[in-house]
């Protein structure tokens, strides 16, 4: 674990999301990253609050004035945004707290990921911070992004700045779930907060959970980890926290080579990967299996159901898909279902052999005359049957439009009408068909997963979940 | 382990994937499945041979005569390609052998994956083929693709009909590695073969490697399996052409479970997941963990020199991704490597801390006046170091015109020069973004990976072949 730290002075991370103003202490030079990107990036996000840059060497920026110093700013500052050079950043904190600022984002690398003076520098940030009562995101951070108040100070550009805004969280040791790095545009179910705790020498994990656990625009969390600062802590928030919100956490440095590397990045102490996985147990964290998962997989938790039990049913037209799904089903505690009585009956009338699970509708393909025509009936079976708790439903994006409208004739009939999660691959002859499809999926509010196995990680995860909240069990029990 | 079956008839595969001429036995209704699609896929991708349509109820389809029946063909057949339904194939077989046909690659369903009365059919389809000396492909197949001379009988409509040619030959128990499943001309590193045994009643994984062993035109292949016919036989098989070159499987029905789907998909008894393992550490196939790496993992083969040692050096602009990538390679026996003293100087004169691995970029952005024009001798540096057996490079597609140039600047710089291995993620705000930039990449010859994990996956596979391959021993062991 982590260096230890006395109970923060001030535990509302309010200032960092949702600052009336914010000073931003940095170059203004136009560039790729910087001081310059930050101001655009708040103008275009949509944010409502005053921004003051600040530096001597600069008039103007974007229409703004610069001011040369904090002191010369004539209205209140809630947040400051530093970017400075690491030596200078130490020295602004007691400027900082003249001005009565509360929080501060300090962008600046060369910390205690860098060498020892590096360490001793943000030491010396996070003890005068203390004692000032301002509290630290970072340093080495690319900062945080509010999609509720379009607050969105990316220093790197993106070339997008509008994020859409949904249920879920993310929070990560690296910029890399910032706007710069993921095309947040694309993702169709939003997020409400993004936050990078850089080398977290004070917000962290913990704080963020407490944070999130209040936030009425987050439904899911997904965090991205290379070490824990205090686990007693985090297993006492997190139990809270899972009680009402999934908790999904991608953790890094689990070999000790992998955590050797993870000292160099951010300065951080590794933690055994067994004690980790223990701690994720008995707080109900879910664990994730890799960096993109934390985008991915919280998808099922911000648009569907959760399964009232581990049955699956499977709607392909390739039997291969369903073995790859069941075999990786197992480790979640998910099996394939029988269907019912009725569904069989109904299945079997539509073509021989259909009843079966998992049901392929590649056979009824050569033999029926119109299988497209049948489909969505098909898939309304199946997901209507009482012995199914949940769906996974494969797509084939085939360049036809009568295929891709049977399709989602099938998705029409469901919406709306049951409470089980749906899980959806797309695959075909184009990624551009097949992208256009999912997005036609994903726009009727049902997520669609990279490949079979997603699929199948995101329901057994929501199951996972399931248990833990109504017996306190995870399926590794 | 599979039925047994005698010694093939004619254990040449030729006639499967180089007729001089095929007979297409089925309907010519337009649909998206079916003969006329084969028909269609046969003229489109530049097949030279002859093409025989036979259904008495057509008289032309695309152009072509249609023959009431094989004996009206006035030439010779090589191959029959059947689509009827499944109690009239075994009735077709003997019509082919007096056709003087020796191959039949027979698509329809509805044999041993259906029932039992599907699974006597499919040993009398067999009996009769092995008397009269044909070789079966499937039944249950979606069949071939040849790229060398343009032989694509799909029967599935993908859109697109010509394959790029490459070293990667694929062959699956299932038809989602065909076409029409997959987008094959966006693979950058191109195929030879592609071939689904369906049901397997005949040609199997040891037919096919057997005959991919003496084709010039593959390099690599890659296989899905739900099981395996005779092990004995694959082992004795796979032992050869893995000295030449490598076979990467993905297997599943690895549970029992999911054994038992496979065993409704393609009626495949299943094999011990632990016996497998052994015959793939034995026989030096390597295994791959999901479905897509069939398509994705072979990249490194086709087009990458093998390393000479584990020692592994990463370029990146984000530190997250290094940790990741590390945790990952302990499985494969590869480690971080630490640059020479000459390199080190180098890169600590660009930057201080650069010469450390990984190299993180990132820190020197925000500190240097043109960092990107810096980044080509960085990445070359590196990649020149002898102390560097591969090279992960992660590549930011920032929307930056120079930024994009940088790093194509750096792979001109090391292009040719270099035999090593070289992986390369690359990520951004925008797929599109990222796609683009990953296409420039694969143009100058180095293959893109979807993920940091699939990059080292990918370079710690290359490194157990190698090791396999000098020292007959796996990264296992």
């Amino acid at each position: 674990m982590q260096n230890e730290r006395k109970a923060p002075a001030n535990p509302d991370l309010s200032f960092f999301f949702d600052p009336r103003s914010i000073a931003v202490i940095g170059s203004f030079r136009e560039n790729f990253f910087g001081g310059h990107v930050i101001v655009k990036s708040l103008l275009n996000g949509g944010y409502k609050g005053k921004i003051f840059p600040i530096n001597p060497a600069y008039q103007e920026v974007h229409g703004l004035k610069v001011y040369p110093s904090l002191k010369d700013v004539p209205q209140e500052v809630d947040l400051a945004m530093v970017m400075i050079n690491a030596r200078s950043v130490v020295g602004i904190v007691r400027e900082c707290a003249r001005k009565g600022i509360r929080a501060m984002i300090v962008v600046s690398d060369g910390f205690a990921e860098r060498d020892e003076e590096g360490a001793r520098l943000q030491k010396e940030l996070l003890d005068i911070a203390g004692e000032e009562g301002i509290r630290i995101m970072g340093p080495n951070t690319a900062g945080v992004v509010n999609t509720a108040n379009g607050f969105n100070p990316s220093a790197y550009d993106a070339g997008y700045y509008r994020i859409k805004k949904g249920p879920i969280a993310i929070g990560a040791m690296t910029g890399m779930t910032n706007p710069q790095a993921f095309p947040y545009p694309e993702l169709h179910f939003g997020v409400s907060k993004i936050c990078d705790f850089g080398n977290k020498c004070d917000v962290d994990e913990c704080d963020l959970l407490e944070y999130l656990a209040e936030d009425p625009d987050t439904g899911v969390i997904s965090m991205y980890l290379e070490s824990i600062r205090d686990g007693r802590r985090l297993i006492k928030i997190a139990r809270t926290v899972t009680k009402t919100k999934p908790v999904l956490v991608f953790k890094s440095g689990r070999t000790k080579e992998g955590a050797r590397a993870s000292a160099s990045h951010t300065g951080a102490m590794a933690v055994d990967d067994k004690i980790f996985d223990g701690l994720c147990r008995q707080s109900g964290i879910l664990r994730l299996e890799e960096f993109k998962d934390l985008f991915e997989i919280p998808k099922i938790f911000a648009s569907q159901a959760l399964p009232k039990g581990g049955r699956l049913g499977i709607v392909t037209i390739t039997g291969a898909v369903g073995v790859v799904i069941i075999d990786e089903g197992v480790k979640y505690g998910v099996s394939l279902t029988t269907l019912s009585g009725e569904t069989r009956q109904t299945l079997d009338g539509i073509y021989q052999g259909l009843g079966t699970m998992p049901v392929d509708i590649g056979p009824m393909m050569a033999a029926v005359k119109n299988p497209f025509e049948i489909y969505s009936r098909v898939v309304e079976a199946v997901a209507v049957d009482c012995n199914v708790d949940m769906l996974i439903n494969v797509v084939w994006a085939n360049p036809t439009e009568v295929i891709f409208s049977s399709y989602l004739k099938g998705y029409e009939r469901i919406k709306d009408r049951i409470k089980k999660p749906i899980a959806t691959w797309v695959y075909g002859p184009s990624s551009e068909g097949a992208a256009d499809m999912a997005k036609r999926v994903e726009n009727m509010g049902f997520p669609v997963f990279t490949s079979p196995e997603k699929c199948i990680q995101a329901l057994g995860l929501a199951w996972a979940y399931k248990r833990y909240t109504v017996q306190g069990t995870r399926y590794t029990e």
